[in-house]
């Protein structure tokens, strides 16, 4: 579906190409947007806690909740054919997640370019700060090129 | 098994508290050692590469097996009582990974504090780079306390 | 946490002894409970539907669901030393889910002995049949030995 | 990738339509390939051992390296238009798998028909039988259509 060139327009010719600009803020009035699910007894390890790998699509099913909430679906975005690379990752593990607790995910755009965004997280349970975490996309087209941002995106970010 | 104020010793109290020191090498001769992998089609998604969130287990993978390599079976210090949390992850994904595809992950101990150190990581492919990441990990005891970092593990930081 | 002999006392010291007993129904209404989810990017693979494997948390994720509706929520029965390993698993996959469907996920309780029980499945979109599946369930310690099943469960069967 | 109608003619328009005939054998020397792994920690749960969902990847990637074995690489075959979907699974856990343990995962061609064919899987620590699976699959073209089996895979059916 992507050449393999996919990110390289993304890159910046050097070592040190980390984006990441965003801290997030610990305190959920500073999101506009919170989504919430349970913890799977699956998603939990031989620690007794939930994995640090699990984070990351907790992370993405608030994008896609965000988006729908926002009226664009992703899966309309997807068959324009317009797609998010994710391009990087950043999480701190504040707090465990054990099985059965009720995570809210509260997120917002942050720093945005002509290409890429990114999107700050803060997840909580009974309002206790569990994580944070950045995420910077970049848009591609089926070919898996750079295209520039959707107008309505580009408006979120601060 | 784990207190929930498991991380809770490691924080700093204020909001911004990234430890994230590494700028991972894109030099495989850089790092100390290398753990092949193969992946799995269980870990595509339906862009047709491999899942952001799935790479995380793969530096597990590869820091389970340097330890090995080291002489200090994970199965061992677990047995003794002393655990990794993992307490920062940065992926930066430069070139997707997709299926079938054999993967070395490089990787070399960074920085290093009494209870906390970091690891970077080079993945490659055909010696093209894939991704860099760094993780950040705290030494905890039983109860979940920070506890001083095993000797060795300290002599291999920077 | 279990022993290694931890599944042994469930063994019938024959090559065959498959428990399996239910023929899922597919008929939503035969099911007295349902639960609803969605499917996450993550859980496709790279034939862009959900890959095989994720149909088991579903499944989980719909029995802890349907105990806490019963009034025995799952993290209260493991509060008090008793777990359900899961001993058999059954699917047949139908018709492919796909990213954000919405999947409800029907189950009941069916035959049942002193120290195992089977559930049944039956995943919907829509009312559209996607899978059917049984699982089926020995009680245990948490030594990991067998104990007898709580009686409301034992009253769920058929 | 594939049309919404994509394991429909496999059904058979009843109820009851289980194909699983195989009887996987307890001995080792019954199955003429085995596939070696280590289980990873992210694979283990809240209950110190490999969730179940995890042995369904386990076989899967035990069936690609027989496949290459075999001399049929499993991405010649995709890119040949010829996939393999999986239509039912059955898994039955003798006795867990733990954090670290070399699994040796021996499979077997077993029942084959013009379009569907069964493996058959013993999972083995140290010749300890862990657990026992049987997949059923079907073969497809790129519009999700059933089709022959390549004759040199019919071949290996008993």
């Amino acid at each position: 579906m992507f050449s393999a060139s996919r990110y390289r327009d993304f890159d910046r010719g050097t070592v040190r190409c980390v984006r990441l600009e965003l801290d997030p803020s610990l305190n959920p009035t500073d999101y506009p947007y919170a989504h919430t699910l349970r913890v799977r007894f699956a998603e939990t390890d031989a620690m007794g806690i939930v994995h640090h790998s699990r984070y990351l699509p907790y992370l993405e099913e608030a994008r896609v909740e965000y988006l729908r909430h926002l009226g664009h679906p992703y899966v309309e975005l997807r068959a324009e054919g317009v797609d998010y690379a994710v391009l990087e990752v950043f999480v701190q593990y504040r707090q465990p997640l054990r099985f059965d607790e009720v995570v809210q995910v509260h997120l917002r755009v942050g720093a945005a370019t002509r290409a890429t965004f990114q999107m700050a997280y803060l997840l909580t349970v009974d309002s206790q700060v569990r994580a944070t975490a950045v995420t910077v996309h970049g848009c591609v087209n089926a070919a898996g090129r750079p295209v520039r941002m959707p107008a309505w995106l580009l408006a979120l970010g601060e």
